[in-house]
């Protein structure tokens, strides 16, 4: 979370509330688009308008009916609210000497998987830990998103073991881009953050990435390239589905 | 395949039967089984007995009732026939100017998922492109298995982009044990196989490998790692089993 330090203490002091209709905003021109409801998301809807972009904006504590949660919001090139998605699956484990934590003492799960259409293509969001859950992305991918983008903040150990390997992972088994973006690393008390955003293509190759420090990361993704990687590797329809079947509870 | 050429010219040529009563020898101590059925599997279970070791042998064309599978057996300590898994998904793929193959030109896919107890733990079995399907390791981890088994040949294209990622993401995701095991490279006219058996652990870990010259992969795999491992991370017990379920549909 960019917003405040990664803590259960930090969470309900950083937390902010963003209503539905006051988020949205109407595409009344560059810089004008309010963000509403709350300080971060004003700043993230008032980026996306000025600059023109498409804008998943890393994740916040949000609070919402007296609970918080872990939440990322997506804007469109006109500042307005697109989508909400509130972390599904928690970050709670504990490798002793390593890492513990348990998010679940301070937040709430979110309700229900989130895709967004927007301007540059069909977006699944997943938060942090949501990428250790391969059912997720083999449900955006079911439901036709071209690009996940994961916000997220792996740390020590499960950084350089597991980042670029889930990353890869979701990429090649589902066919789709995937994108992450980590906190630069920052030494000290509390939690660290491996950092190394990165972009990935559907057959699994590295487009862009950085190291631990503050970077951007540019690349080109063209999702015409699925059509192509699909009709090479038709997984999707070499699936088995007498024998296993996902079910997609949410629709 | 080991016993002949990896071409749908093959397969018919080199194709055994391999009789289910035949091939379960009675534990009558070493050298004694004879494995019955077919030449390959006959020194399957006598390299087993002797060496009293549980054996995965690779996969060899196995014709049944006129039709022709890609098939992996099984065997105990005794030279028993334990298992025999038939490639649930074929290898057909088309990346122009790179691989094209279709097995399903000469080969049946095989009707189920194949879990084997053995004297060294509960094993699952796949063969090859079986191990991009991630449905099918979710599915043997659901069902207890410890350790999954992939003999399997990747080419030179899909081997460095694909072959030691797959293993690790099914490893980190069921939180379990995966060996791979494929022939060593020959260069020459068709399939050029990538080599590089491997072994990984439970966090993604490489406990074992080789090039693509013949070799062989020595580890030591502590099942009861994965108890540890998954009271770290209680993967498992995050699903999200209100958003989505994977059915299995064999049982």
């Amino acid at each position: 979370m960019w917003n405040c330090p990664y803590s259960n203490d930090s969470f309900p002091t950083y937390a902010e509330e963003v209503p539905t209709s006051s988020t949205s905003s109407s595409s009344s021109g560059s810089g004008s688009a309010d963000g509403g409801g709350s300080p971060s998301t004003a700043m993230l809807s008032a980026a996306a308008a000025e600059n023109r972009v498409v804008l998943v904006g890393g994740s916040i504590p949000e609070r919402c009916d007296g609970r918080l949660y872990n939440t990322c919001f997506v804007y469109g090139r006109d500042g307005s609210l697109l989508g909400r998605h509130r972390k599904v699956h928690l970050f709670d484990i504990d490798i002793p000497g390593k890492i513990t934590f348990k998010e679940s003492l301070t937040l709430t799960p979110g309700e229900g998987l989130t895709v967004v259409d927007t301007e540059v293509g069909r977006l699944g969001i997943g938060i942090c830990y949501d990428i250790r859950f391969p059912e997720m992305a083999q449900l955006y991918a079911a439901r036709g998103v071209q690009l996940i983008v994961y916000p997220g903040a792996f740390n020590m150990t499960t950084g350089p073991a597991h980042w670029e390997l889930l990353q890869k992972a979701r990429a090649v088994d589902n066919q789709l881009f995937v994108a992450t973006c980590s906190p630069a690393r920052s030494e000290g008390p509390g939690y660290i953050a491996w950092g190394h955003s990165t972009a990935v293509g559907p057959f699994a190759e590295i487009l862009g990435t950085t190291d631990e420090k503050p970077g951007i990361v540019y690349c080109e993704m063209d999702f015409g390239q699925l059509a192509e990687r699909r009709a090479n590797m038709p997984l999707r329809h070499q699936k088995r589905g007498d024998l296993y079947a996902l079910m997609d509870l949410t629709r």
